[in-house]
């Protein structure tokens, strides 16, 4: 008898840097981060785990790299600190969690887990959130542990040109990074989770769309799994990871359509970088994305791990 | 020619004390509550005006009112606080603002109005959201400006049940009380607001879906407005203003049914107590509830104004 298939997808945020503003074993790391995120996931589901645990495993490895904007390595606010975002979404009952504007806590997802897991509530903020996990015995780290040189650069980079009146905005490169996972386990199950420092110069207390179910992040079982990024603001506007699944559920579209619709047509149409990974019941995989580059990867059904940052696609492993 | 239909529907929230705990002259003030607001809004729509003016001026005067938990009047939470969430939408661009935990803000509407005309954001929390509103020329009140001994008294009885194990969670009545207006304009254009205190005792730095756009409040030019009351996380968890939406939108669903579906169905299933008032774009109105009550009222294309705390509707102005 066949298996149910099993799959996961991440990203780790999309508007790259210009490839060539990087030499390629730059590119090379972000690639084994990636892997290294996708297999965390893929040995929970590999072993018969829930596809909840596998997102949870993969965005923890993305927050704890520098390589990407959440967790360590998260961009900063104009006040030059951290306000961290996540989310967690289990589609086999649409339980959920989500922590925003958090400070001290080391890896935002596990807070939001623990938010899912304790029921009582599905969003909580602020320093309530801080105080909650470390109540769920996560130690707290000090805001400064998520300052990276390179995050602190382009900080000061962005308010000089803006002293200088040349720009008022980041670049997307500067705006993006966000992190996510989909996945889906043998037993069927469906679950998103995606996590994020929002973006570089945010003003203090801007929540975006990460910890926000129905709009970053999104997942019921026989339908889909959704993890976004990009300029927060638009895909709550259009609840874009919940109408994804509404296409699918009640327009008769499959994941490709109604992913790449939401991308190039209603997202697009703002202006903004976007991108998302989605996964369906029968683990196809979707990943558009609209800027030059997504740093993105998958798992299918046949265990072949791929990873990407800009075009083209890499078997994992292949440091080339 | 005739002119495109307006209508206006508010709710003062759901989970209401039973009838006879009250006594008349209690229900008719809160009717009168109802009317004002009511009349408040269709102030703006009759002169021709915008249907987020509209939400927005209804919204105002329930928050300032007493009788409901919102602004003044809004419900402690466990700490013997207030932290008080608001949204609006405008359907005809989806812009949004929306604030959570804020905790000096008079009318929290207006500081979600302010945030949707600014632009940059979507959602601000906590303090940054206080500091966001004086900058934009709101007066800062002190936090007991929302406190009313009725609450007091209500957050205290509760506490003793709690000690006493004789109860560990509030009634329906304690928990709910979230306002919000839903309008349809002359131009066709639909809006929708929601405002809340949360509920009695709730955590410090708990968030439900009244800010989230797509939960407790969304609108949409074309499809419908809807505005939430009840238990928010059950409300997070199904998206359930965009669901109907989208169901209106994919799914051949007309407004009653979409919305009571929600209601009777999903929400319902969890065991909460449930309520939602909702426009189409034609005007029609719906207002399921699933509890003893819900405080709410509606004036359609004929101008005659209804309003309502428990079963029977009333035609507003008659006191009896």
């Amino acid at each position: 008898m066949n298996q149910n298939p099993i799959a996961i997808a991440i990203h780790g945020g999309c508007g790259m840097l210009e490839e060539e503003l990087r030499n390629p074993q730059h590119w090379a790391a972000v690639r084994t981060a990636l892997s290294a995120a996708l297999q965390a996931g893929w040995r929970v589901l590999a072993a018969g785990g829930a596809a909840l645990d596998a997102v949870e495993a993969a965005v923890v490895v993305m927050e704890d790299s520098a390589h990407f904007n959440s967790g360590h390595g998260a961009a900063l606010n104009a006040a030059g600190e951290h306000e961290l975002d996540a989310a967690i979404m289990d589609g086999s009952d649409l339980r959920a969690g989500a922590v925003c504007a958090v400070r001290t806590i080391r890896n935002p997802v596990r807070a939001a887990r623990a938010v899912l897991e304790q029921g009582d509530c599905v969003l909580l903020c602020g320093a309530a959130a801080d105080q909650f996990a470390e109540r769920c015995g996560m130690a707290p780290v000090p805001n400064s542990y998520f300052t990276t040189a390179q995050r602190s650069a382009a900080l000061a980079a962005l308010k000089a040109r803006m002293r200088g009146g040349s720009s008022t905005l980041a670049s997307e490169a500067e705006r993006h990074g966000t992190v996510g996972a989909v996945a889906l386990d043998r037993a069927g199950n469906l679950a998103a989770a995606t996590s994020t420092g929002g973006f570089n110069n945010k003003a203090p207390g801007r929540v975006g769309d990460t910890p926000i179910i129905g709009a970053g992040t999104y997942a019921a079982n026989g339908v889909c799994a959704v993890s976004c990024t990009g300029q927060g603001e638009i895909f709550i506007r259009h609840v874009a990871a919940h109408e994804i699944a509404a296409r699918l559920r009640y327009a008769g579209q499959g994941l490709a359509q109604a992913s790449e619709e939401m991308v190039f047509k209603e997202l697009s149409g703002h202006g903004i970088g976007a991108g998302l990974v989605a996964l369906d019941a029968a683990g196809n995989v979707a990943a558009p994305f609209n800027t030059n580059g997504m740093a993105r990867g998958w798992i299918g059904a046949d265990g072949v791990a791929w990873v990407a940052t800009h075009a083209p696609l890499h078997r994992a492993g292949d440091q080339g």
